[in-house]
């Protein structure tokens, strides 16, 4: 099956705003074995969207049309595409009384616009939206099957769900009736995707009706995996077997699935086993702070924070002992197992975890130059672990990478507890 | 004239990674008053990339292809150039010698593989790539100038500045020699984009000459201008008068130009003033630091800050009393107050920043709905301001906000005491 793209909108031409609908699309396909074959950005001009959707059309299965379908004057899509397929217009009754209950439930009064959102090409099978006025429709052009969905992310993620993914399915048992498919994403942070193709690879012949892909999204790096079958039974064993053997061969650093987030991952962990944490950070700055905040209920197991760049703010909410900070130098290890152990003592939490290093560009010295970090994790049993690590990159890619390394230590710290 | 872009690589359309080579590319078209008329993505498929250089070619006048220009087997495209130019491909001797360099300076070995990046079309100007191995050529296809250029972004960055900007602007002043341009961005922060839009139209009838455009990057929103003139002078002058009106109709919403980032501006502006700030944050649990600390020298000017979730640490790291957060209330007034007078006290700054809300999804009251932030600033005198928003959205999206809620309030007081 041959797919294409054609994202519409002037936003996506001047640089107001990177198409998000496209990568998105993107990772909804991979779980059908599919990927289109070509994306093309247009501008909202009749004459550039006719030429996109006749060339797509004219060499495509399937088209996935998106934008232009508003109430405005540069929404022009609908037009174009009766125009290409040589049908008139036609006022679409169940959408435009679907239009004017949603603007009579909201209280809005309707303009003549609103109603020019109900004309679709003639012919065209017709969708609700369920998020939005612009309907959805779907045209025949040639031996192209061409969806058109709005552009906005809600709307267009909401269509292709209940609309454009169904179909694709439909079509694809239909294509090749015998092929069931099984997907799951493994996720992993801080290990390099060059280790992370390098652990996995001699899997690659031994699971050989599964296809291996990976995701950077640093830090983390995901491999997704596509398992192929005869029945959905059999798409389902080899997956589960191939996920067996990667889970053996990645180890702990592997921490989640699909759409796990690690933050919350690590949180839950946490609840999981009723244990708090508290962070005293320097050149992270409050990021390791922040991400674990931003998980809904962190407060379960967030017991407190610091943000102590200035030595007077170690000792004061820390109680790093200044004698300490002269002898051994603030970003040393002993400084950073004395920040882990009093903001533990201070905030009475279960973990401490503390990070001190120079994340640039001023800073540094000959035996620990920028980049240099020391992350310690203090244990329930008051036990410490420091790591030291040297990290690559600018001021922000070094406080991101110290940032995870440093909720690594804590995750790996509640794990080894559990054991 | 009209521009294209044609960007090659798997990894752009299975949803590896999204494509910032052509966002970029826009923001910096935009100064010269240029924006590519189609933009098309395609895989390393010889055929696709044949295709779509055949066809962008053959309707453009300027066409910038990317990508699969490496070293490996799917690095396909100066294959593909020669053929759609049906000239054979040859070795550009100074390309292989700056190979050769690179490796012997690395102490790298070189494959065979690496000589294949030395070829190129023949009759193809050559650029050499200032931070990378793959050149950069250019070539003629029909009434088309074809660029190509590396994808890796940061060779492609290097490359559109060496080559592609210059021979644009050049071309520009030989189609038509009496248009010169002049080009700012006004960035304002936390003015919805539909109210910065109502305060500059009235400016629109008044600046014949000046393209007005918004761009949004959350929470901020940026005006964009450009003056065109029949000279430079002409241009600059337009440019100077709109941008008059613009700061007079923006007033204190306006934070910076250009390529001024927020938080270096606050950072900046704190050094000019010689002040240093500490930060007690509850519902934003580190943002506040972290955007602060994010920039290189905010040393200079951040004493501290402490992630308060819990009345304990409120109490231990701001010194706010148990009495008062009873009486009051966690998420009031007073609580912001004392969380910024006293943090400032704590930390020995001369401005306090305290941030106590309801991020969601679970807490609120029905007087204090979810997304209700107090923050209060507390200056130098010790005179302490507070304020109250109710902020929408979930809880990534009230968190982002009373960040920069936060941090405006800072802007003001420091902005506020040096009048």
């Amino acid at each position: 099956m041959r797919l294409e793209l054609l994202c519409t909108g002037d936003e996506l031409l001047d640089g107001s705003v990177p198409d998000t609908n496209g990568p998105w699309f993107m990772e909804q396909l991979a779980p059908l074995g599919l990927r289109p074959m070509a994306v093309t950005l247009v501008g909202d001009r009749r004459e550039e969207i006719a030429r996109a959707v006749r060339e797509a059309a004219g060499r495509s299965d399937v088209l996935l049309v998106s934008g232009g379908l508003g109430p405005t004057l540069d929404d022009l899509t609908a037009e174009v595409a009766a125009d290409v397929a040589g049908v008139p217009l036609e006022e679409h009754g169940p959408t435009w009384a679907s239009i004017q209950a949603r603007f009579a439930e909201r209280g809005l009064a309707l303009s003549p616009n609103n109603r020019k959102q109900a004309l679709v090409p003639a012919g065209a099978a017709v969708y609700e939206n369920p998020a939005g006025t612009a309907p959805c429709f779907v045209l025949r052009l040639g031996r192209c099957t061409c969806f058109f969905v709005a552009g906005v992310p809600r709307e267009y993620q909401a269509l292709v769900h209940a609309v454009v993914l169904p179909a694709l399915r439909a079509r694809l048992q239909a294509d090749d009736a015998r092929v069931f498919r099984a997907a799951r994403v493994l996720k992993t942070v801080l290990l390099p995707e060059s280790h992370l193709d390098a652990r996995i690879r001699p899997l690659v012949s031994q699971h050989p009706h599964v296809r291996f892909g990976t995701r950077t999204r640093a830090p983390e790096n995901h491999l997704k995996l596509l398992a192929e079958g005869a029945s959905q039974a059999e798409a389902d064993a080899r997956l589960a077997a191939v996920e067996r053997d990667c889970r053996t061969l990645l180890g702990e650093w592997l921490f989640g699935t699909d759409d796990d987030r690690y933050e919350a991952v690590l949180v839950s962990s946490l609840r999981a086993a009723r244990r708090t944490v508290a962070v005293a950070e320097s050149c992270t700055g409050g990021r390791v702070a922040a991400q674990l905040t931003s998980v809904p209920g962190a407060s379960d197991v967030f017991a407190g924070g610091a943000v102590a760049y200035t030595e007077a703010a170690k000792q004061r909410f820390a109680g790093v002992p200044a004698e300490l900070m002269a002898r051994a130098g603030v970003v040393s290890p002993e400084v950073a197992s004395a920040l882990a152990s009093g903001i533990r003592d201070a905030c009475g939490a279960d973990f401490g975890l503390g990070v001190t290093g120079f994340a640039g560009p001023g800073g540094g010295t000959a035996e620990q130059p920028v980049g240099t970090v020391f992350l310690a994790v203090a244990a329930p049993g008051g036990q410490v672990s420091v790591r030291r690590v040297h990290l690559p990159g600018d001021r922000e890619r070094v406080q991101r990478l110290a940032t995870a390394h440093a909720l690594e230590l804590l995750r790996h710290a509640v794990a080894g507890e559990r054991l």
